[in-house]
């Protein structure tokens, strides 16, 4: 399914109104039912929903590697995603409940847990990065992020090595696209370990627990983080880096993973 | 509790490393208890927490009026929001869970719920506004976004009337912008029917389903909608603008509420 859809509107000046072909991103429903109960109904972008659904599971704990799930089934025209797990008596009802009910669904911040950060173990790779390749890396990026470019409402995010992009994504939600690029890690057996994510979005706590489950040293933004995304990545051992704009970038936590001119 | 927190960072170009001061927007976890039962953490700013709280309930349809509403404690120490409703033996557990259970919590969507635009009434106001309205109350919306021209970070929303903004909000959610506007109006007896809403985000599904639930009939933003977004839009009754820039606007749905020149 096309992640954009054309639509026919009124454009209005202070000369008048004419009608013009726009396109918009499309907004789409999917639903995740794991292990037959139904677990979530989440707006994403109507691309790439089988990463999008794995990389959900796996970022809320319900699964923690491929050979944990046995089977998945996309059903576009319904909005419908089933994720059955190995020995699936593990029902969601009871894991999901309790957060639910212990610390609540965040608004953007999907199951945000305070018991999550607590045991969260932090990233100890010793990967550094020099601030041309930073400045590289987000060129790439950008020159990808073609959706948002027409649209104006798209996130994107990228795995990537030092040099290229690895596996991108792209989702009306700055998590889905972080998702996204973690499942289709998961089910291609793509390593993520000591490489770097580049994000397009504002980062914030949720993104860093994320990108902390999957042992990522370097979290490369466009944007601000906030306030909770620094103490986090700092607790968690991750180098933030945001607002890389043009040639220059700001370091908010672990600064020893980026060197210029050959020194740290 | 300010929105901003001081930092220092670390400022990296070609030529070097230097320590500067920065500010990054603050990410505050508020805990909402309602009728004794923890309902939900969500992120936020830490400012009109009272107006979040109220205006949160309200859009879930927890609370449907300032008579509803017994007591409210906030602990901005502890990051918590204690609402007791008259009567309260109305339970959350029993309204939530089962929201949870049927429909889920999408992410940046909130407790979305299909059921929910079903049984939403089409806004009827016959309210119009001249293109030349639209241009300046965006300039005035502009200007009093402050927060985010300084950190990047930050939504804004307003309700307007045709020449001037009556309430505005800011937070680091999109949807908590619009639920801190609606709390202040219901505590304050602040009228929404047949005004305007602006906004600095992306229009999707759920903000309009909040601004339908208050009988808005014009939806004004700065940014892109999506498909979802739009299609809701016409079906609720409601005029949304989008992309106003400059001079320019993009209408995406029920267009006679724009006037030029006097002629609609």
């Amino acid at each position: 399914m096309d992640n954009m859809e054309k639509l026919s509107i009124l454009r209005v000046t202070a000369a008048g109104k004419s009608d013009i072909e726009d396109v918009v991103i499309r907004e789409f429903p999917l639903t995740i039912i794991f292990n037959g109960d139904e677990l979530v109904t989440m707006l994403c972008s109507p691309e790439d929903l089988k990463y999008l659904a794995v990389g959900f599971l796996f970022s809320e704990g319900l699964i923690s590697s491929k050979d944990g799930i046995k089977s998945i089934l996309v059903d576009e025209r319904r909005g419908v995603a089933r994720v059955e797990s190995v020995g699936g008596s593990e029902s969601a009802d009871e894991v999901v409940f309790k957060r639910f009910i212990s610390s609540g669904c965040g608004r953007g911040a999907s199951f945000y847990s305070a018991a999550d950060i607590k045991n969260q173990a932090p990233v100890k790779s010793r990967t550094v990065v020099s601030a041309e390749e930073v400045f590289t890396l987000m060129k790439k990026f950008q020159r990808r992020s073609e959706a948002f470019r027409a649209t104006g409402g798209v996130h994107s995010a990228a795995l990537c090595h030092k040099q290229d992009i690895m596996v991108f994504g792209e989702d009306i939600g700055r998590h889905n696209a972080v998702d996204k690029i973690f499942g289709r890690c998961l089910l291609e057996d793509i390593p993520t370990d000591g490489n770097i994510i580049v994000t397009s979005g504002r980062v914030s706590s949720e993104i860093l627990l994320k990108v902390s489950k999957r042992n990522i040293p370097i979290l490369i933004s466009k944007s601000a983080p906030t306030s909770l995304g620094v103490k986090l990545a700092a607790d968690l051992g991750i180098t933030l880096i945001g607002f890389v704009r043009g040639r220059r970038m700001n370091v908010y936590s672990h600064g020893w993973r980026v060197s210029v001119d050959g020194k740290q």
